[in-house]
């Protein structure tokens, strides 16, 4: 009946969604990015689901669930992207960081409910 | 490379999102509202999606067909909701019709892609 | 160059953005629902405000001040009607504490920068 | 009572939030997308504050009026930036001219409220 048991996951959505949208506005000023044109797209619809996961979450939304699960598979996209970059730039290592946890929080959500 | 294979279904999602965000505010206002809680929180739940899935589409972004392939499903779970109240409440026929086409929108898109 | 200095007021707004969306959520399922129309609608409101603002703040984007003088009206306003409803309902005092934190924040940003 | 008032606006704002969000994502692609950074970091600021102020006026939310003024700031922000480019771009050209529409629409919209 309550979001607490959301609030983990929460956490992690959030510290994700700034993370990507920090990211891809660093990729944006970086002398290289053409290189880096996948990593902000990705960055840019991670940032997106994982705000949109957390108002599911905080309004236990029906449906939770499944936007989590979806969220997962974005986040699992935007760090294998970010994880490339890596070694170059710390707001790719960071974003990729966020981006694992955050993926890993929403499926465990996932397959405890 | 482009948005325009997707406009048909951004407009169906547009409509759909203010449809729900619409009936959400227009229950709240009915003086039965404690008939209409679940409506109300499908409606938020299906206008965010709906919203999230358009700048998916717009931006041509990763994973966009399956942000659609969700949406259609939170759409038909609203408009299941809404018809309940349809014959009562204009605003929920209305939004149950726009559930209805969005979801039928995102499912044609799933598949064509 | 960074969204450091943001930092406080993006975790001010995203504490509140989740205060705004429980307690909606929570407002639904009192038996008192119809006391309470105007402060779901704040909520969300506020929310979706501070959700927005995060967003500005984290992408360091063109205008973030003006957003997070908006948000702090509408933290404010939030606040207000929730006071109200404060000392029957739990959530709704939670929401109140978090929407005067967040304007404060919200409003010392627009002065320092 | 009704989000009818605002019907003119909001398509405004939808039309507008697709063109920035398709904007951003085609200056991506270019192969001078060092030359539209600024363009595309307030096509994001733009398609967001527009995607915002349309929640607000589908569900006739308080202090909407206040969302579309700023709501116009930054599409003429966003106007300014994209007609820089908008002879060499024409989704540039097309982006502009929905954030001058939309500026419009909501500037119209704060003064007949």
């Amino acid at each position: 009946m309550s979001h607490e048991k959301f609030l983990g996951c929460i956490e992690a959505c959030q510290a994700c969604a700034v993370a990507c949208d920090h990211c891809a506005n660093a990729c944006l000023m970086e002398p290289n990015v053409q290189m880096l044109v996948e990593c902000i797209r990705l960055d840019r619809a991670c940032a997106l689901i994982c705000q949109t996961a957390v108002t599911f979450m905080a309004s236990n939304s029906p449906l939770t669930t499944q936007v989590c699960e979806l969220c997962a598979r974005i986040c699992e996209a935007c760090a294998a992207e970010c994880e490339k970059h890596a070694h170059h730039h710390e707001h790719c290592r960071q974003c990729a960081e966020a981006c694992r946890r955050c993926a890993e929080a929403c499926r465990n959500l996932s397959i405890a409910v």
